[in-house]
């Protein structure tokens, strides 16, 4: 049987004794390496098992034209090393020729890598080595919603120390040990497509228990349901697997990014939050969700912006500001544009009893008011009125999660689809 | 031959049966695996091998105290759990009983793993398994300076699914494959601690050139130089381990955190750049390096506040812009009060042709007025202007890293230091 084999992306030109050095771990640990050069600026040293040359070739320039930009316009040189790496990687997975993919370097090393590793389908073990792993700025882009894994090296990657080579060592081993437990091309698609319809649910901390009910009620009904983390880049995440058609119907339980991004939250989710179930007519039930608040805690200024208003501290990452009536109104002005240009049954189901488990009598950002302006503006601003109703819940309630699930019980069949079969034997076990 | 032993910090409350099923997978690859419970929330359905019970009373509050505070003052749980667990964690290391530490969940979880992962020492294998480890904000503080690892599971880790057990999975492969190759506590401080001073180096791909020959000179004198890449986090890192007295001379080639942060720039380095060095006494060589740009890629709104200065985009994370005469003028006069406390023998390096590759004539930095300024503003506010010299060479130039070098020597000397003894046998290979 062949070897399960890394890909490593390498720039043999400045760091080609390094990556030689972890080649060499990798077939140490039982398993295979293939390094791909992507280097721009220099003659390597070495040769890559797929050359510089080969690379720029299959991004439609010659090495020595990369070469030239790299000095005068960089992304000229980067976006091409970039194209040719994605459509060299691509081929070796789909012939089974590698099963994992490994940077290392600083942020020229780390875009080109992440951008070659974006391309490669979800589950294929990705792991980049970098001292910008900890710059939430490089983070947001270099990662943004796909699974990179983002090795710390905490000293930067040139020359070699202890430091450094117990850094990569450890990189190495994290992707080796993630290789060993990757099943395969199609190991990966037998095991993600389930056949059944996969349903994404938004969830946040402050909405679980409902959360886990929705889930619940839709994994009994045949459904395979997946929670995203409404925290500006799992919601993000799922509306990318909405537009590719792997999430065919949502419940939208915490839609907040949209308000995050509209009031400047740390939670901004894209100008396009809940469009993409509208625009790809998946049908869907939305819950307003996490409208009580915006996130501030990354943001040092944020007392002079919104110190007269009720806020709770839950951790040093994470301070919650109570939405105002005025912003509430402009949360639920935006929403009902985007959900007017739906053409798929929607059903937006508003817990009265409060957006999140902080906003309830007693807790700090109680908002009856504001909740129902909220309601008022959407049911007025919305094309049909008729798909709101109001439940006396709290969002964190099981009850709540119940009301959501049967809600898009009813969507999913009004859309024409046929509910799933249940397989009442493999669920007993 | 006790196998090695991965440390599982977990939520057993919430998360029960997927650590479960996970702390499996870890012994399916030959290793051993210890759960950590640190419920704050419920009765745990399953025991800990280290109970919340132990871990809250370990923090000095009873697990009851902890339940009630959960709702009410969550900061004053998790502070308990962090300073429980990490208590336990630290022995557990010491002990030689666990080699690893691995969490996973959403962001109440992550906070705790990755704060009681901080105190493990560098070189230990961290992996932490989250939906917010591609939240630049949330990463920013949760990794900081320290070397853990983040596996971005795209799906919130509730319930479970085909997605959040391949990403689960790959994380635990990644932890399994890290303690593979980690050689032990006592291996590690060996591995560590080489017996040659050690000397932190900053550095940017802008100062590439240089850095390697000031590595290449320290290396070839006996020293053990470690580079530290100035974005913001690298050269903090530096900067606390100065402070933990492991780097014990620094050439500052590129200090442009200090810049950053007085401009609020993307590298900002916080309020305290430069001053660890100068405070601990340590030999130190310092260029201007860096000070002819403020990075701005991260900053949506850079147009409006700099659109009419020169700047350059490397790619669509890093735009630099020129900085001023009036900012030169600033940065100097910050610079000077930080090196005015110094004690031990400090010497100023200014490369008079450039303060980074991109500041040369026909480059898009290039700005010699400005750079004027920053040298006769250093000149007028130091005590003792003689410690700057200016030298004909670009930031850039091996010849600059060259003369950093030998100034470097020269400091060490001055401070009362020996030079270290050259092993020219191991030198050869």
């Amino acid at each position: 049987m062949q070897k399960k084999t890394v890909l490593m992306i390498a720039n043999l030109d400045t760091r080609g004794s390094e990556f030689a050095e972890f080649k060499n771990l990798v077939i140490g640990q039982g398993l295979d390496a293939l390094i791909m050069d992507v280097s721009m600026e220099l003659d390597p040293p070495i040769r890559g098992d797929i050359t510089c040359q080969e690379v720029a070739a299959a991004g439609g320039l010659s090495i020595e034209e990369v070469r030239t930009q790299y000095t005068a316009q960089r992304h000229i040189s980067t976006d091409c090393m970039v194209r040719g790496g994605s459509v060299l990687a691509a081929t070796l997975f789909e012939q089974g020729k590698v099963h994992g993919v490994f940077g290392a370097g600083g942020a020229t090393a780390t875009i080109i890598a992440t951008s070659i590793m974006k391309t490669l389908p979800f589950g294929v073990p990705k792991v980049m080595a970098t001292p910008i792993a900890a710059i939430g700025c490089y983070v947001n882009l270099y990662v943004g919603t796909q699974d990179i894994t983002m090795v710390n090296t905490v000293v930067d990657v040139i020359g070699m120390n202890p430091m450094l080579r117990r850094s990569l060592t450890n990189a190495v081993g994290g992707i080796c040990g993630m290789v060993r437990m990757f099943p395969g091309i199609e190991g990966l698609q037998r095991e993600q497509n389930t056949g059944k319809p996969l349903i994404g649910v938004t969830c946040f901390g402050l909405a679980e228990r409902s959360a886990e009910r929705v889930l619940t009620r839709l994994e009994a009904a045949g459904f395979q349901p997946v929670a995203f983390h409404a925290q500006g880049k799992g919601d993000r995440a799922m509306d990318e697997l909405i537009r590719k058609g792997v999430v065919q119907g949502v419940v939208d339980l915490v839609p907040r990014g949209l308000g995050e991004e509209l009031l400047g939250g740390d939670g901004a989710a894209g100008t396009d939050r809940v469009s993409a179930a509208v625009e790809t007519g998946i049908p869907m039930v939305l819950a307003p969700g996490g409208f009580d608040q915006v996130s501030v805690g990354a943001q040092p200024e944020w007392e002079s912006r919104f110190g007269e208003r009720s806020f709770i501290v839950i951790d040093e990452a994470r301070i919650e500001i109570r939405t105002s009536v005025e912003e509430c109104s402009r949360i639920a002005k935006l929403l009902a544009i985007r959900l007017n240009r739906a053409t798929a049954p929607v059903r937006v189901l508003v817990p009265i009893g409060g957006l999140s488990s902080l906003d309830r009598p007693g807790r700090a950002l109680y908002g009856p008011e504001e909740n129902a302006r909220l309601t008022r503006e959407l049911l007025q601003d919305l094309a049909d009125p008729s798909i709101v109703e109001t439940l006396p819940f709290n969002l964190y309630d099981p009850g709540f999660g119940e009301a959501c699930a049967e809600a898009f019980f009813d969507v999913w069949v009004r859309s024409g689809r046929p509910l799933p079969v249940v397989d009442h034997a493999s669920s007993i076990d």
